[in-house]
């Protein structure tokens, strides 16, 4: 188990994360969209597409042309519709938090590997 | 540019990596076998095997049985060095915590994309 310390360390990043302008403006853009049946239909759709790509990618297996193209085309659907463009713009800066938080947290690791 | 509290908030969780006991154990060990030429040699070669092979993994190709059989054979040799073993068992550790910290502070995302 983890020691008291860390797990206190960490509870207070999450609960500052959370206090986050990014944070809560990425709950709100996620709230509007959910609301919307269409941009919510739509999203989901998108996120479907992504997460099989995603897989095959992982699996090793080829992606065809013709799947490239499909992802292109609902990636420039989604965008035109401009709950879903604000959620993914508020996804982005939330996600450069997430790498810049982690890049942080493993500098003591990188360290180490580095000496090496 | 992360906000203030955020970037305090991580920092305070990178120093508290550094002052826990799993860290300052991994760190004795790397440099016990960063001290040993022969178990850093083979420590090396060992991590150079396991990081071509995840390259190959990543970038989609085939893995042969005979880099398989070379790679079990690889990590035998290694663990049969105690330096090597103990410093192996505390970088499993220090994974762990690492893995849980990441899962506190992913958690405001994952509610978010459970909602969906």
């Amino acid at each position: 188990m983890m020691d008291v310390n860390l797990m206190n360390a960490a509870s207070q990043l999450e609960k500052v994360i959370r206090q986050s302008d990014e944070y809560k403006q990425l709950r709100k853009m996620y709230d509007e969209v959910n609301a919307d049946p269409s941009a919510r239909a739509m999203f989901e759709n998108f996120r479907r597409v992504q997460m099989e790509l995603q897989q095959k990618q992982m699996q090793g297996q080829q992606i065809s042309q013709d799947e490239v193209m499909q992802a292109q085309k609902t990636v420039a659907l989604v965008q035109q519709n401009p709950k879903i463009s604000h959620l993914m713009e508020a996804e982005q800066r939330m996600g450069m938090i997430i790498g810049e938080l982690n890049q942080l947290i493993m500098k003591p690791l990188e360290e180490l590997y580095g000496k090496m």
